[in-house]
């Protein structure tokens, strides 16, 4: 009988080995010829392949459950970015809540009062703000996947933020991966302020993709969102408010002391020791997998990250 | 100020509307050319598009939260099928657990004890069978899908379970999306018996496809598992046993009195309900949306099912 840990093991993604030979080539024979695990790549990477996000356009959520950390993408949604800063230094969300979780969707947070008379006051930010789904800007730093994709001509990473680009256009806009964070809005394309914000948390919605502004994605704390209870009501909605999730704070990290402060660095996507990670996960070369894929979805990409590393 | 319940049901699937015209056929301008929603095409389905799920193929997890309902897939794993029967039959499950929850990808459950000697017996079940990752079977009923895949030359439905095609090789094999049900395995491909499973919560990963036997899907109950909070040892593990998520009982549907069975319909994947459906969310043309995607993941083609329909 099979060892049930190993069972476990044979499933785990960090465990993944990595080969640079193509799909094609014949499977390494000897030990020093193994291909390198995804952890031996990232030991490997220059301290250059990294970066920490600036705290002006990172957000701290601050639930009961601990703290979700969302990078902010002005590089994408400039607009909706300045006036979601603006409401996390006023304190908007502070005693709101998670107010909808809709199981392989999203969970969706602010002000659920459809009464406007009693709404939350949107303080110094703007109430209107024009809708930014897509980007014509060639200084966007677009780091392309070879591989297809189904919804778009074009799919890869900026700064960290799975997008997609149609060359024919020159527009580049943000995916709905998982984490990825929007703006609700009405049926209007421009009715969106930031106010309302969603995280996906289901099976990738890019259908959404061009059709609503994304602002960010969560860097840390995902497995606090992913597991709120689905409401009971249709969208997954709370009418119990008591049900709903409450939000203690949002705020700008660079608002809070340093000392507090989550230390965090990223893999840049456009080094090459994000290509070979991808890679490894593209075509998964360690002895569990008998079929590598030859290709990766945009959004199983891993984004690793890592406590910074100490300079002696 | 944007009604923030317009905002949610923005985003809310089942209020997406349909229109069987072409992506480039311009928008119905009165109310009579509306496209219909996915709820009216459902509505107006026939009852020969539903079929009940057999009980001898079908299994009731329950938890202390409540009851998950699968399908088996004997048609793509008639040897693993065959075992987990045996194995519910025998109650292999009963006072088990959920022993891991890993964000974004799998919960797993069976006996995580790692010494033989003392891991509960298999019974009637047999401890070997042979790797079912793909199938060459002429009789599966593949209905394709006309949207491009990264991952496999064509994918589609059989039976209602999401899968992929080689026609170079007359392969077809069972697709890792949301709900799909597989074996663990250690490093040998045959080296699954059906007593450890799991279930995908996250992304779709599908590089698993064709590396390990899927055997079905959730078809009801998984927002009782997608919640279960991510255990915090590496892959989603938990040392302590009473953080586990306890199995009150596995069985067959066909083993519970037939009026404790769960009354359930599902949407058949071959009919014109079904295409209706999936092109109503391949070009979503409800005002909300301001550009349809002219495509659809595998992974996201909804899979309806409703409480059977009264026959007066």
């Amino acid at each position: 009988m099979p060892n049930p840990r190993l069972l476990l093991c044979a499933l785990l993604p960090a465990l993944i080995a990595f080969s640079a030979t193509s799909a094609a080539a014949p499977e390494p024979t000897d030990e020093s010829a193994k291909p390198l695990s995804v952890q031996q790549i990232l030991d490997a990477s220059p301290a250059s392949d990294w970066r920490a996000p600036d705290p002006d356009n990172t957000l701290y959520m601050d639930l009961d459950a601990g703290r979700v950390v969302i990078e902010l993408a002005p590089q994408f949604a400039p607009e909706h970015v300045a006036n979601i800063r603006t409401l996390a230094k006023e304190g908007f969300w502070d005693g709101l809540s998670i107010y909808r979780s809709q199981d392989n969707f999203v969970v969706q947070f602010g002000d659920p009062t459809g009464d406007e008379a009693t709404r939350k006051s949107l303080g110094g930010a703007k109430a209107h703000l024009p809708a930014e789904f897509e980007r014509v800007d060639p200084a966007l730093n677009f780091h392309a996947l070879p591989d297809t994709d189904g919804w778009a001509p074009q799919v890869g990473f900026v700064d960290g933020f799975a997008a997609a680009r149609d060359p024919a256009t020159g527009t580049t806009w943000m995916a709905h991966c998982y984490g990825a964070l929007g703006t609700g809005r009405d049926m209007a394309a421009d009715s969106s302020n930031g106010a309302e914000l969603y995280v996906v948390t289901g099976q990738s919605p890019r259908q959404l993709d061009r059709n609503i502004t994304l602002v960010g994605r969560v860097i840390q704390g995902m497995p606090l969102l992913s597991v709120i209870r689905r409401g009971p009501e249709p969208m997954g909605m709370y009418d119990d408010p008591g049900q709903r999730t409450p939000i203690k704070a949002i705020r700008l990290a660079s608002e809070v002391p340093a000392a507090e402060r989550i230390q965090l660095e990223l893999l840049r996507t456009d080094s090459a020791t994000f290509d070979a990670v991808t890679e490894a996960r593209r075509n998964r070369r360690d002895d569990w997998y008998k079929v590598p894929a030859g290709h990766i979805d945009l959004c199983n990409v891993p984004l690793p990250s890592r406590a910074p590393t100490v300079k002696p």
